[in-house]
Formats: structure tokens, sequence, C-alpha cells
């Protein structure tokens, strides 16, 4: 624990967070920033073993339970502009973030509770639409909602609608799934193609000055997940790279399992429109959010089956390899090997590239 | 359950929420109106037989939970203005809040995840004012946060800060608390003084034109309650008056359990300074937000006990004994003896007499 306190500190927060400082943007952003502003105010007052765990889900062991089972527990702020986008809107964004997050700990989302803050004069029907949204993905999901709050400020005091929501799930006694778990040797794959949500939610802001057919990928993924793990039960990380993009999640890892990540750069799987958005916009795919996928690492011998079966799912079509778990050297850090030979080295996201993608 | 949920659907919902309506302000009131939209959009498209208990928590039956120990949830967003208050601030009202919601179960609150959504340009020293008065209520509540998640969005579009959290706590088999459960001859009780927080509230936004010294109540009952049902174990519900007031809560408990109360307006415990603001201001206490109180029924036999156990510890000094359960004669409503002898309906508050309480 102390090791990993250590690590969380020293190495994501070299600068602590002045108090004279306001918060900005990219306090927001899932990158650097925010690790920043959580290692200097969060963990400074709220650290304890559960949270230090640094899973986008805690862990819990109540002597209650029986034969090793424990609950697992996630909760998210919605804050998505705009509410309503191509493949989904804030309330799928809200289900699915969650059912995910419960999901990368190889367990079994149950239920969910959601909390929302509405600006008066918002639409009723709009509010009925991310309802009736809500409770498709929670259909999907094959979870209950079992528990809300409703707020409503004064026009002005709020954009339109954020929505919190909290994950419960469970997790049998021979799944203990995190970041740091990573092993040397281990295959890093991905679920599917990258950067779709964030160019999706983009586009709808009408900011490209073009427009493009590209949809988010916004979805379940507890289905697909406990079918990987049945084809592929050493499954050492899964986690769902959304706000920072699969090079700020690929990070995280490094650092939580002390190791370094080798991507290459041509099996990336990227569409063709989504490339060409990045490519005019001084956008990288890999800092770009991402919703319905999930970066796998297992060992090398369960690579087929786990592909196999990935590819099977609708969700899990474009599977890829991307690349291999290493040594570190040094310092934990991610690499990348480029289509043209060199290797550099991918970095935390610093501030904020898309605000409000999630 | 389908006798509970018509109650709900009927009672008080007479008039559906119209498509074409906007959100209002008292639609986050607490009272009808948040009823009437629950019931129009998020019942209609959530509803399962967990959430329509209509309680303030959600009891969960994990089947790898043992000896018929059950998980609670509960969930609440947090939007007060002003964030600090004479008593307490936002921190203090996102843990105290959920950690009650908890303990009305009965159960023992454990763990609470956090989320906030927070304007660019917040001061951090004023959000580590905030997470360090998270810390010392968790403390005080014997809790751990263990989940959390930050979002910043552009000035303007949301009020300073939010806060959304979610409790987890456990309640053993033999414990059946609920707001259906109320017993016809039970005693209504009340750990305190009542209106305080809503009081100090207003009074913090510098809208009374003169100054009081009251201070909110917001504070964690859970210890409270663990002392009261060691002493009084036939307790049938627990439940804090918060947005909506006494009269609401009373109202809710009243429909759930198809009974009527009758309260004594001579004991209702009120500081001398909540009613002089009340009477200039033309508002009625019973309506007034409360933050740690809590709202007891139990058997005749067991008042003593309980009133007993309640004056031993701080948060019950000024408990008091304010009514009885009686039979509904038609529909189920809350009536008040007044003090110059007559008796007149209490109904549920219906728009929003102070927005942003909590």
């Amino acid at each position: 624990m102390d090791n990993k306190e250590n690590k969380f500190e020293n190495l994501t927060c070299p600068i602590p967070i002045s108090r004279s400082e306001i918060v900005s943007i990219g306090h927001g952003s899932g990158g650097s920033l925010t690790k920043q502003l959580i290692a200097s105010i969060f963990v400074k007052y709220f650290s304890n073993p559960i949270l230090d765990q640094e899973n986008d889900f805690a862990d819990l062991s109540f002597p209650e339970l029986q034969n090793g089972y424990r609950i697992v527990t996630s909760t998210d702020a919605h804050v998505v502009s705009p509410i309503f986008f191509p493949g989904g809107d804030i309330g799928r964004l809200a289900v699915a973030g969650t059912v995910n997050d419960i999901s990368m700990s190889g367990g079994i989302p149950k239920y969910l509770t959601v909390s929302f803050i509405i600006e008066e004069g918002f639409p009723i029907y709009q509010l009925e639409k991310i309802a009736s949204s809500m409770k498709a993905c929670a259909d999907e999901a094959d979870i209950l909602i079992i528990a809300g709050d409703t707020k409503v400020v004064e026009k002005g005091k709020a954009d339109q609608i954020f929505i919190s929501s909290t994950g419960i799930g469970i997790v049998p006694a021979d799944i203990n799934i995190n970041g740091s778990s990573a092993q040397i040797g281990d295959s890093v794959i991905i679920s599917g193609t990258i950067g779709d949500h964030g160019i999706a939610v983009l586009g709808a802001r009408n900011e490209l000055g073009f427009s493009t057919s590209i949809e988010s990928d916004v979805g379940p993924l507890n289905h697909l997940i406990q079918n990987i793990l049945a084809a592929a039960p050493h499954i050492h990380v899964l986690r769902d790279p959304t706000r920072g993009g699969v090079a700020t999640t690929l990070n995280e890892i490094a650092l939580q399992s002390n190791v370094n990540i080798t991507l290459d750069e041509t099996l990336l799987p990227i569409q063709a429109q989504v490339r060409g958005v990045c490519e005019i916009l001084g956008f990288d795919p890999l800092y770009v959010a991402n919703e319905g996928k999930v970066i796998i690492f297992a060992p090398d011998h369960e690579e087929k089956a786990l592909l196999e079966s990935l590819k099977k799912h609708p969700l899990g079509k474009n599977a890829m390899h991307i690349g291999k778990v290493n040594k570190a050297e040094s310092n934990p850090m991610v690499l990348m090997k480029t289509a043209i030979g060199g290797t550099r080295i991918l970095d935390m996201l610093t501030g904020a590239m898309l605000p409000r993608i999630c």
C-alpha cells in the first residue's frame, strides 16, 4: 500500500496544486491535471486502502458475504455536452459508463442509483427521452435502477441536465482483476476502434465545420466481459479507455503495475473518418475518449481464445492485439513503435483536449 | 406491490405531468410536484420492486450474503446555496445526508462514493475546505469514502460546486424498518428542534434583512440510531424530515402505511428564533427543511426507553413526543390539533418554499 501511495503521489503528481489556484477545465480532463487535483486535495483527505487501489471501481470485502464474494461499486458524474449526440445521449452514457466501470473488476453489475441535477426550464419531453434511453440501456445490461434523487437549480445555474450514477455489483472470490496486475509478457488487446465517442460528440457540437457519420460507441460491456472471462480466465487487467483516451489509460496501468507498455502503431484500429478528423484538427486519436471499449491485458497463451471470443460479440468484432507488456527500465512508461520504425513515448494527457466529453 | 404502486400514482400524482411542460423549481422541492415528476417520468420507466419501495434507501437482498443480511444503498445530489452556511457546508451535507438516509433503514452505513461537478474558476482553497469538512464528517460517522469522480464545466455552466453522494450499508436480518410499517397506536417522536437547517441556510443568503444565530443541524445520525435501536428494538419507521420538512415526510409515511397521523401543535419543539423568523416571513416551520433530525414511529410501550436513549445523545437532547398514529378513515392524512383546540389538515408541500436547501 505504501509503495502504491508513493507511486501515485511521486510519479503522477510531481508538483502539488497550489491553494491559491483556481479549478480549470483541464482539472476535469481525466489526465495529469485531474490526477494532480485528486492527489493534492481528495487523496490528502480521503485516503484509505480501498480508495487508494486507484481502480475505476472500489472493491469491498463485507464479512457478511459468503464464499469470498466481494461487492464492487463505482461512481461517475456525467456532464456531456451536447446531451444528445449520434449513437447516444447523457442517459445512455450514465448507465453504460457505470455498468462498464463495475464490469472492469470482472464482476457482475446488478444495481444502479442515479441522481439528476436539472436546470429550471428544461423540457419534460427531453427528460422523458433521457429516462427512456436509460431504461433501454439498463435492460440491455440486465441491471436495475433502484434509487434516485432529483434536484432543480435556477435557470443559468446548470447546463440543462447533469446525471450522477453509482453502480453496485458482485465479484466471485476467484476473480482478482485490477490495474496493478499487468505482468511482463502480457498481450494488450483492445475490443474495437479508437476515438469514436470523442469525435461523435465533437461533431454534434457543430464545431467541426463539416459533417461526419461517426457514431459514439457508448454501450454496456458487461455481457462481453463475462464472455471473454469464460474464454480466457487468466485476464490480468480490464479497463475502459474513456476520458483521456487509450494513452492515458495505459499510462495509469503502467504506473499501477510498474511496467512498460509498448504499442504497435500499425495495429491500432482507427476508423478512417476518425483518423481524418483527427488529422485535420491536430488531435491524436490515442487521447480521444472512448465509451464502449475495453483494453485487456492477458497472458500470451490466452490471446487466441480471447480474440475469438471478442469477435463473436457485436461490441468486439473489431478487436485487435495492439501491444505488449515489458519490464520497466527506470520509470514505468508507455512507448509506441511508429509506422516509420521509430519509438516514441506516449505521455498521459495533460490538459483538456475535449472538455465535457462524458 | 400493486397496491402500493397504485397508492403512489393515484394519491400523490392525481394529475400526470404534461410532456409540453418544462421543469420548474418546484419539481425539486421534495413536495407533491417532485412526486408528480417522479411518478410521471422516473417510475414510468424505471419501476421495479426495489425502487417502488419508496424509501429513502434501497434494500438489496444479495443471495451471496449470509444469515439474511441485506445491503442498503441511497443516493443524493447536493446543490445547496450558499455552499457555506452556519453549522455546515455542502461537503458536510453530502456526507451526513447520505449517512442518514442509509441509517433510516436501521442498518449501519459503511462506505460512501462521491462525485463532484465543479465550475471552472472555483477556488482550490474552497475545494480543500469542503474536502476537509467531508473527511471530518466521515470520521464522525465512522464511514469510509471509497470512490469518487470529478468533472469540471465551463464558467457559468454550474453554480460553484455540486456534490452527489451514494452510501452503502448493511442491515441485519432481524431489522425491517421502512415507511410502510407504521402501526395504529404508534407514538411519533422527533429527535430535536424543527426547521433549523432551512432557516440557517436562508440566513446565510442574506435574504432575511436581519441576522440570526441559528445554525444548521446537519450531522450524521447513525450512532444515535444504533443507540435507540438497542433501547427500543421494535421501532417501526425511521425517516429524516429533510426537503419538504416534517409535514411532507409525515404525509409520505401516512400514504405508505395507509394510516392517519395526528400531531399536537403544543408539543412541537421549535427554537424561538426559528419560530420568529417563520412568523415574519409567513413560513410554516413544519415545511422547513431539517438535516440532522429523525422522526421515529415506535410502539407506545417502547416510548419511554426510546426518549431516554435519545436524550442521552447530543443530537437527541431536545427529543419530543409529537403525535400518534390513528386509523385512516378514508384517504390517509396528517392532522394537527392546534394550540387553540381545533384540528387542521397538514398537506404535502406543493411548490418550492426554499429552493436549493440541500
